[in-house]
């Protein structure tokens, strides 16, 4: 992990006109904005690293810094101590130089704009807004396009076989003229985009679209990879995911871990909810061997959601070039049905989405404990309730805060439904035996975060 | 002037995503910014036209109702009982159709992003700040270009030999790669345009910017002229003028009337104003027959403001060729001059405007008869009262708010120095005798709205 | 008429890659190739000038030079005395450096793939093939666009009136997205491209098309005008002609001299061949004034071609908008038709052109006396009968072959059916008397080069 | 190898304006053309197949038919029995598609343009003409690029590994803004332009050139990858290889068979020309474990051609990045040698070819037996010589005439310098060893076609 002791850096096509009070907003006098941005900064230069350890990064380079300089075409970077492997022959890799300037973009946009003016918590509405104008001002929500997007979703710690899979995938949509949306980093979120990439490159499509949606907590443990060339820092995890539903004209799900299953269900939760059926269609792909990783899956949502949750997806294994022509047909079927309600093709306002989705979800012990997962509950609340569930398992195990809060308390204490959370025991123990927990995890040590009461 | 029933409209390049909260914003329950936009969106109709009567305007087309509507490629503008003179063969001329979606991204972006969020009154800071964020939204801040804005000012009712002659010169502009910037009418604000278009047209330069600036109480009688390709709708007048300022990497000012001798002295305000020095070149050019005006409008500003003000401006008369080269020498030099002291090309943030420029001067009997122009002041001081006072002129010669005071209260009251009042009125009287005072207007019945004391 | 002593031109977008044969083909060695390149190159620089007398502008600029010169990015130009009004503060205006690469182009084309592989005299398809090759070369006929040519011809000397009642009508076409073909010099040729001009602008429409198609013995006397953004050379003035009706979508006729008539013969000769029919519409449009001009026109072709003549065109004077209408609705009736027969929109592939109307015709006094001009031929070979008079009597006028004919053997002997004799002549005083027969021609001096017997 | 029975195809950016003659020579009545243009396009297809036996692939597509259509935007391609791998869903697959049309614009450029007027043999001048005109007609020959061509050379039937390397060196070219010229077809033709793509992208340089220039002779078994953008079809071998070192900037040559030990004398022989030194960088690369080859490679060269041969080369092996950084510096020495002495960037008229490599070799038993293997030749003659020899070994091995040739008269004769035979036998035992000699063989059967004397 080399260094570069001094680089200046000029923008490429983001931002780089900045009003006089927004230059003042990252320097000394607001360490707290510039902090994100210098974090986010060099999550980014340490792109195509094998690293996820955000920790380890951070203090690897504690001595990096950046600046802004005002120059008569706009704002230049000036960077101390940056990771070698962003540059070639000392010029910064052209395709990182302009993540490093959507980044400044979005985090200028998002304190001035519009949590400059707001008192949280935000309504619903305003939540809604906000994620849209973060995504207009990224240039990223854009009228003059067809439906053709594309999410993405998996695990970014995934063998070899199944990553060759995602590729393959990929190729497929690319050659169908399919953009993707991924979450940034590697493994299910890098390889539809390669495989894409090649996919366009046959149709000599010059503008394919490789959008990765990150946020600061997140973009140090995935580094967008090179491919992606639109970047979006959204202000929290909720932002990121609404963004990617409203956005989205298919969801494709990969196998991944208890982040992917969370995702799952923020999304189910969504597509659940009286009157967004059919909302945004939505399929489960993987290799051949990957049938019973999905038959796990679908029997602790048979379980958890009823029998019915089976109308909201599709699952489909094996066979790239058959996943290419089922999302081509969704998505057609979604620009039909967009056009003929008159609804956006590049922001989906109509769905509904619950506030109890939009609101940060804080895993203390009181609150895990407090969830309710009872099978009583409407599908969609009962989603709602158990994204919550995993979100706290993905705390406990990767995040900061809950392995501290862990480490205090004990394991979280989970109540509910014994059915419900013997299926989701069940659902995590395969998790686990997949190695799907983490990576380069070693599993003999695995020591669940949680206990089922 | 006849009336188009019915007219959809779909959006060129400016603006057409809006938020649903923005576009609540335009709807029936926000009758004030709703009634801005649809003034703007008439006067921006009626283009072309000799009327310069707002009120006649908006009275025939009293009827004329725009409504937007949301669509899957983002919004439409509905037309009811438009100017038919906007339309050719039943579609609405791109120009137009840019310009009125130009008005409503200004109107928009200023209420939501910008006035939303502030408490007036602003500081100076905030109003620069204000400014460049507006022109930032509109594009017309770049940092791709090189300094070549040449801001042009003058009189709208003007004879058409002067009209060439601002073409000529525009020409000559045009040919040395310059761009135009106007308050958007016709007259002085049009012929620069013109024959830059020709210019740029022989030098195969297909990118000519001609930029309009206006303001929703100025619009109407200065309807953008069709040339315009970037229009921008300040908030209010000052505003406009500091965006004039800068903007411009060099101002030319053809003869005019009051309101052309208020924007002289504004600018003389600001170049008078210790540290500005030679900020902004500026020229006066006419064709031969006006050095006597030139001459009469010295020697106003050399009793008022001292000799030492022959520093800030050259005069030149005939020879358009000349002026050409004499402002391609200005704009190059002040090019040197930013990258020598790292100033931003694309917006003057150096240039001191005291806060007295950027407040609304209300022309109040009161305020009026309580400006203070005496010659013992410096001059950057008196040349704002002096601006004050001919902003009053303007007023109570032609805005609605201006004609009702005098009728009510008699002509303004101007106190101050006597060599200085006299002075004024001999310019006064000039501006008279050439018909400078009004379009169309009967000169015999002229009376003037002031009484100097 | 001042000279440059030296200059340094760059291509710009046209040939800028020559191979060596090309280059060794300019220079000294082929002077015939090298004249007709420097003699062409002299007539775009002596652009916008009111001098037509080519021989008085070879003679001032006999000591004019230009050289290629071969660089790391393609030719270079080196001009050695060049008219100063081509350049701009020392350099060349952009849109006369390009028409002088597009000259470059065309010569050399003209010479290594066409007439070097080719024995004289051609073939009818042979004639056609090379004007398409020609044309296809110079980047004129494009499959990517929709039928939207107009071709307008008239007179160059005209008075003001008619230039802007030409321009009018061009501002009408523009707003319609029409494009403009003429013979390049100014009058009637200029008008309608400035008009269009204005009326793209007022569109947005960035690529407008203003298409001069010259050739080497016409271009000293009609300069392209600085408007004309495609220059095509043709090799003769035959070919000229036959790229003008095969690329037209519609053409229009102003009021003009001798030259005009014999277009317009030249025209109807082939839209009377049999299957020809309605192959292009074809519209006589003037100021009201020229109504009886127009009258007199169709008396003439009438009373020799019969009144079935009056089927191949519409004569329409004022109303510019209406000529507008006009003609974007044949130019969409053309569309129509060529849709439905699969023929090329780019070029009128399928209209019979007689060789007669593709030989040059060489007016000696025994080719002159030797022309049929009786009625009792078909139409169509009357028409060609009756251009092949005119284009000796336009030689006899103002062409030094012509002018040299007539001062040794007198006046032409033309024969044939008096009562068209008479028509004909009449035509021709009508020419005389409105002072059509040449530029700043002193009119009392008139002698006709001819006589009827 | 599935068939899709009909298919209607339009042209994409390359020539879709035929004349009617260039129509008709493309029709039955001229079969040779039609026959060369159908191979053409079948091989094209044929993308992406690990077949290269053309006689294969001709008869089992026997069936398939290729008809031009004159439609109203240009030409149409009706295909009949096309291979189903070059379509999506029924649509042809863009890259392809293009392909298609480069063909056909190659074909009728090379038949009308240049074979049509020309008498063969052609001079040394006309040959490199030739090349020139067809290289400008196809657009590939551009003067408005900097240097940045690296043409590759290398085996196509190469190991998994060796195409990894070839691919990272690729990576390396593209990260460093270099373009890849090719021979179209896979292995180390494929890798580089493979590589460069993905180097390209993480640069977002969204023009990057993927250039594959053929021949009808050997297209079928080097069909185009579909990486390549575009695409050359020369007349003959010969003009091939001119075109490549006329292009290049630089020369990467990875280890082959016969065929690249024939492209490195042919190269060899330019290089040693006096008046040539240095005129195209040569570097051999390879993967580490291919240092043995090159190291025998090198022994026959300096047996052969002198150690002297060893200043025409740099030999690298391992370390892609330092191949890159190496060739970047070569190429920017060409750029800065070729400003300086005012040579085109594009074509590198200069190189001097001896007409002995512009004539096609025709490997009859005489010609082989003729040709004079003697160390006592100058190195640029010897090596000439030379180059015939492994022509004729190559057609020998693979093509229809030399195999039927030897099938009659056994293996060839080769005479010359003993010590000079020994190291050929030498290298061509090392190139069956390594299983360097064709795809798919089996080493086992090999019967060399030669016999040393």
């Amino acid at each position: 992990m080399e260094k570069l002791p001094h680089a200046l850096i000029h923008p490429v096509k983001s931002l780089n006109l900045l009003s006089r009070a927004e230059i003042e907003g990252l320097t000394s006098s607001r360490r707290d904005l510039y902090e994100v941005f210098r974090n986010c900064a060099l999550a980014i230069l340490h792109t195509d690293s094998d690293k996820d350890d955000a920790a380890e990064i951070y203090a690897h380079y504690s001595d990096f810094e950046i600046h802004l300089l005002q120059q008569p075409r706009g704002v230049r970077l000036e960077l101390i101590n940056a990771p070698a492997q962003a540059f070639v022959d000392g010029r910064m890799i052209y395709g990182i130089q302009e993540h490093l300037f959507s980044a400044l973009r979005d985090i200028v946009f998002t304190d001035y704009k519009i949590t400059g003016g707001q008192e949280p918590p935000l309504s619903s509405e305003q939540a809604t807004n906000t994620v849209f104008r973060i995504l207009r001002n990224a240039g990223v929500v854009r009228p003059d396009l067809q439906p053709q997007l594309v999410v993405c979703w998996g695990g970014h710690a995934i063998p070899r076989q199944e990553y060759d899979y995602a590729k393959q995938v990929g190729y497929e949509l690319g050659l169908r003229g399919l953009d993707i949306v991924t979450g940034c980093g590697i493994g299910a979120m890098k390889g539809p985009m390669k495989g894409a990439a090649v996919g366009h490159a046959k149709q000599q499509i010059k503008n394919g679209r490789y959008i990765g949606i990150s946020e600061p907590g997140i973009i140090a443990s995935e580094s967008p990879n090179a491919i992606v060339n639109e970047l979006v820092i959204m202000p929290d995890i909720e932002k990121r995911l609404e963004a990617f539903v409203r956005l989205a004209h298919t969801i494709i799900v990969f196998p991944g871990g208890v982040g992917t299953v969370e995702e799952v269900l923020y999304l189910l939760s969504i597509l659940m909810y009286p009157g967004n059926e059919n909302a945004v269609p939505l399929v489960f792909a993987g290799m051949d061997e990957c049938s019973e990783y999905f038959a796990q899956l679908e029997e602790f949502l048979v379980v958890s959601l009823g029998p019915e949750v089976r109308n909201y997806y599709q699952v489909i294994t094996g066979q790239p070039d058959e996943v290419g022509r089922m999302v081509r047909q969704a998505v057609t079927g979604v620009h039909d049905q967009r056009r003929k309600t008159h609804q956006a093709y590049y922001y989906n306002w109509d769905l509904k989405i619950d506030s109890s989705l939009q609101e940060p979800f804080v895993p203390t012990h009181e609150n895990m404990a407090g969830l309710n997962l009872s099978r009583d509950l409407p599908g969609h609340e009962l989603a709602s309730q158990l994204r919550k569930a995993f979100s706290g398992l993905v705390a406990g195990n990767v995040k900061a805060f809950g392995i501290e809060q862990v480490k205090r308390h004990g394991p979280y204490q989970l109540r509910g439904d014994p059915e419900l959370l013997h299926a989701m025991d069940k659902l995590l123990q395969m998790l686990v035996e997949e190695g799907r927990m983490k990576l380069g995890e070693n599993q003999a040590n695995y020591k669940p975060c949680y206990q089922l009461q």
